[in-house]
């Protein structure tokens, strides 16, 4: 294997960000050797339907589905359903492509039905030929829920409905007590050489994963490489509202700040090369700094990142 | 209102021909002086939604947005969602468009909320425009089961999956025994001057109606006018299986079969002119014939149509 990684690599994601590390990842890793776990955080029930934007957002990039100029759904996709939903009186500010309903639809029938959110991840990612295994964080509900100016609001309304525009004061993740990491999930803490935290919202998308039971002291005691990749690049999220709710919540919109979230759940930071000379706070919080480039435009972006982070793992388990 | 009927009509319909006369009745009666009710033994669960194939077609009918060309559905609608299900691993036999999926998925959403289906019905008719009345003839379940020479067939099935091949021996309505009318049924049986039995199946669009505890005592005992239209037109179904069932069952497949299974909720018959042959035969099973043009292609077809069977029940009022 010269200077990859050897055996599993686990990788924690979230939305778009994630989902193009991961892309990068299964495409020079063979399905045996990664799990991709997806933040359930942000999951919600809309006109009666399970919807699971991260899994979703995570299935389409695998499978090819995925819509680059909007950043969720389908590529093509039309909204017949959702217009006509609305006009049947709905609430339709979340938007939803009818051929994206159908996910939610099957998603939903095969939940109520008995399977687990596992289960149907599984045979939703298998039937548009994902080989690499996709599993949720939790198989039971777990509910980000942000305290804001404008009130209390799930992710989505946060996110979609007030345009992340509300001031965050805190963020508590519903029913965490009460969830398990998912089996996959489980099996993948025990068994991977290496944990990849893909460059996914701190607070939104990655802090979820970890509030499971469990999952923070098994990634803290882990033995092998734990290399993050930071989402926040010159001072601001490259995707999405995490440098926002970060100042809002105290902390440093940069590298640093993120590292400082990791603590104790990573041992290796890769930074974007224009964050180079912040390089030394970041080991000032324990945690070594990579500095490469990590803008992913291209799926040859997407992959050069993959190969660089598993060989930063490599590297940094043969100097152990 | 000289030669047309006072007061309540209560129309008893199944899907495209009942829709027909039912759209007719709508353009001439106001909003007051109508109630359709409609069979819902056809009703079937598809993907974790439930379908009201006779319902919908009403409410498409009557709103504008029915599709002549396919007799379901709502015109140029598209079938992204029911393609993406089917790429998903669903059993996609039963065609469902991808506006047509917005009302299943809404009408599913407000039953799980606890709404009845007549007021999902109700609402979902109002948001789309419609001021008469639409009723599904009760709030709880009952199906349409066919026992035939493929096996035990729910109406689906039978219709759309085996394309009405199987023989038909004989047809029971689950869970008959244990509904009651709706309450707009049971207001509208107690208030009708006059009921309409629309040319819909005999057997599989109006029986499940009669099958209900109550109604066909209501009908048989009710004071008004009662006048049905033959959906049998030259000794074959104008639509659908209705002749082959008819004939399966041993029953007479011309207008005199029908009058036979009318014989007491129905006092008088329109009979399409090409049937006046038989005109007197239909009087030997004790219903009053009537010879008028019943076959509906335009919408001035169809409310000629419900002018002349209004007409016929004004007419036998004075003569009563």
């Amino acid at each position: 294997m010269g200077e990859s990684a050897q055996g599993l690599v686990l990788a924690l994601a979230g939305g778009v960000g994630g989902a193009k590390l991961a892309l990068g990842l299964s495409k020079i890793l063979p399905p045996e050797r990664l799990v991709i776990v997806v933040n359930t955080g942000d999951d919600e029930e809309f006109h009666g339907l399970h919807v699971s934007p991260d899994l979703d957002t995570m299935t389409y990039t695998l499978s090819g589905l995925y819509n680059p100029d909007t950043g969720w759904g389908i590529a093509g996709d039309s909204f017949d359903t959702l217009e006509m939903l609305n006009r049947l009186g709905a609430d339709t500010w979340f938007n939803l492509g009818s051929r994206d309903f159908a996910t939610h639809i099957r998603r939903t029938d095969l939940l109520r039905n008995g399977a687990t959110l596992s289960e149907v991840t599984a045979q939703l990612t298998a039937t548009l030929g994902i080989r690499h295994a996709i599993v949720p964080m939790s198989d039971q509900p777990v509910r980000t829920v942000l305290d804001t100016d404008a009130g209390t609001l799930a992710m989505q309304e946060y996110f979609v409905k007030h345009r992340a525009e509300p001031v965050v004061r805190s963020i508590r993740y519903d029913g965490a007590a009460d969830a398990q990491p998912s089996p996959g999930f489980a099996a993948a803490l025990r068994d991977a050489a290496t944990i990849v935290i893909c460059p996914s919202n701190p607070f939104l998308s990655v802090a979820p994963i970890l509030a499971v039971p469990g999952v923070r002291d098994a990634i803290a005691g882990h033995g092998g490489r734990r290399v993050a990749v930071s989402p926040i690049v010159g001072g601001a999220a490259v995707r999405g509202p995490a440098g926002k709710i970060m100042a809002e919540l105290g902390a440093d919109v940069s590298a640093v700040g993120v590292a400082r979230e990791y603590r104790g759940v990573c041992d290796l930071l890769a930074l974007d090369c224009q964050d180079a000379g912040i390089a030394d706070a970041v080991a000032a919080e324990g945690i070594e700094p990579a500095v490469m480039p990590t803008i992913m435009e291209t799926d040859d972006d997407k992959i050069a990142l993959a190969r660089q982070v598993l060989e930063l793992a490599a590297r940094a388990e043969a100097t152990a």
